[in-house]
């Protein structure tokens, strides 16, 4: 790859691979694709998967809904709060291009948003969030959230139409069994709720959240009708650490993102130094692994520097390139403004990353 | 502070009496201040080292080194090895505009950039980076390191004036008898290598190196005569778990830089929720540090969230501001376009990052 390093790479016959995995599998079951936009940040993946089928997007932030919206994409859920009053006029004015909600989880996000949709002549959906086990945000699965329902539907410009129930804990869970046994109990705070939302005549007909350490339990219980898998275009080392379900019927996505370092330095035969730290790579699920080799390891990340250790018999030079799988995707992502998509070895694709960045 | 969230706040007052403190401290003494651009990427702060008697400025990478030298700055070195043709002409190339060194550590490194310089036009002078006890770039401070200044001065374009000799582990050891202990043990390999490099004739005129955890310690024992301190603009959480040596005679820097996080969501009194996490903030040495108040603790980093253990008697609501202290300003700061600057809390100057994600 005729390219200056530290770079983000995509194989795009493995990425391609991946969305058509997906894609198929959804089909003809009662759940429909809504890919996380924060994976990659990117509209060109967007579109991609849209092509494929799915119904919207997913962002995690204001700003990356606005540059989502601004590419032409018609449906964005954003998966979080909006609290400042400046945020939520942005996101409301939003609904003039495109289907766009959000998420609440408190009274106050409520009057704010509600505010925000009056000033710019709007009606938003929302979901209500409710914590099915992952201790972050989240109201309650009981009558807090039928309470919190209830309101949006007494507010003026806002409606309820569903439920966010996003188990992040549950995606690295490493077990397949234990994931499985974590999601059914969720499942079972989700089907509370809606319980008590129907005794309460409140139409939920949106339940959004899984990912792809889940997303093929997330289909079989048939409770989400929207499944927010992100990952699965491009397979972080974290994610690979899952065991497969029991009978590996479902896909198996492969990795397909790619960190390409430099070897800069060579000072002893059991060390090399590449040109892929902290500021080129997120280290916060683990190291980068080294793909296609064995005989190098990377082991120690500083700011601009990673330190391989090298096996005895181990050909490997000053200059020589090395291919890193990220242990994160979504965060390395965000360090690059720029993914290089290439096949058999060789450039095809520079996307722009238009939402790095994007999170206030 | 009337912006969005999550935003890179400086501390004007606190960042200039860091600034002034350092600029103050090394006047009179036998060492010179060339701080670390890697540490902010942005020329706006390097100015106003400089304007403080900075005799230059150091980069890791040529693309940081490319953006300083378009912004005006007339000396940098570039503390790293350059291993790609294409990176080290567009290296050279800058030696028509500016004063600018590379180190070596590696023959293969010499023949590309002597290469590349041939065809700029241009001489280079280079520093040979030795290992001084740090075990990850460097060449043996020994007759190995004088063997390849000698291979500098006889290549036909590069001429060798010094020593790179950065311990970048001694900076973090936390007791300042141990952090001295250990800076004593490697300036004997320096004085070694230099005593060696005189017996052939090599010229040594610049021995570079130290940082913000030794700088006292590099000052008192007077064999650097560049320091490459770069933190002590803004002291992030690490560098502040640092003792102070032994009588408190040198400057204290204060923290200057923070990130603002709002509180999305408080779903239950012992939990809040805020919009820093991983995307936002580097955790590699540690997670953001509360400042300002003690009821509220930052316990945990997802991707776009952090989360707050909240004590029994906060008082906090969704919406409200908390002010991080980043444990690691470098990557920190490389997360984002802008600095905003402010002073008696309100917004000042927004300077740009310039240099953010120019790693290439």
């Amino acid at each position: 790859m005729d390219v200056e390093t530290p770079a983000l790479l995509l194989d795009l016959d493995a990425f391609e691979r991946n969305l058509d995995l997906m894609a198929t599998f959804v089909q003809g079951r009662s759940i429909q694709l809504r890919p996380h936009a924060k994976t990659h940040r990117c509209p060109m993946i967007s579109w991609q998967q849209i092509a494929r089928g799915a119904i919207g997007i997913c962002c995690q932030t204001v700003g990356e809904a606005e540059i989502m919206v601004k590419s032409g994409i018609k449906d964005v859920l954003v998966t979080n709060q909006i609290v400042s009053p400046g945020k939520a006029r942005r996101f409301a004015s939003l609904a003039k291009f495109a289907q766009v909600r959000c998420c609440l989880d408190h009274l106050d996000q409520l009057r704010i948003l509600d505010e925000a949709a009056k000033v710019c002549g709007v009606q938003i959906e929302v979901l209500v969030e409710i914590d099915i086990g992952n201790g972050r945000s989240g109201v309650a699965p009981d009558d807090r959230a039928v309470e919190l329902a209830a309101a949006v539907n007494q507010s003026g410009n806002l409606q309820f139409v569903g439920l966010q129930a996003y188990y992040g804990k549950a995606q690295s869970i490493r077990r397949y069994r234990e994931r499985r046994a974590a999601v059914l109990d969720a499942v079972q705070e989700i089907r509370k709720t809606m319980d008590l939302l129907k005794k309460r005549n409140l139409n939920c007909q949106i339940v959004s959240g899984g990912g792809t350490g889940t997303f093929d339990i997330d289909a079989e219980l048939g409770i989400l009708t929207e499944l927010q898998a992100g990952s699965y275009a491009f397979m972080d080392g974290d994610y690979l650490k899952n065991d497969a379900d029991a009978h590996d019927l479902f896909p198996r996505f492969q990795p397909s993102l790619f960190v390409l370092a430099s070897v800069l330095s060579y000072p002893i035969s059991e060390r090399a130094v590449v040109d892929v730290g902290v500021k080129n790579v997120s280290v916060d699920c683990g190291l980068p692994v080294v793909f296609g080799r064995s005989d190098v390891t990377y082991y120690g990340a500083n700011d601009e520097h990673g330190r391989l250790n090298v096996e005895s018999k181990a050909n490997l030079a000053v200059g020589d390139r090395i291919w890193l799988i990220p242990g994160h995707c979504d965060p390395t992502i965000n360090l690059y403004d720029t993914i290089i998509g290439f096949r058999n070895l060789r450039l095809e694709a520079i996307w722009p990353i238009s939402a790095r960045g994007a999170s206030h």
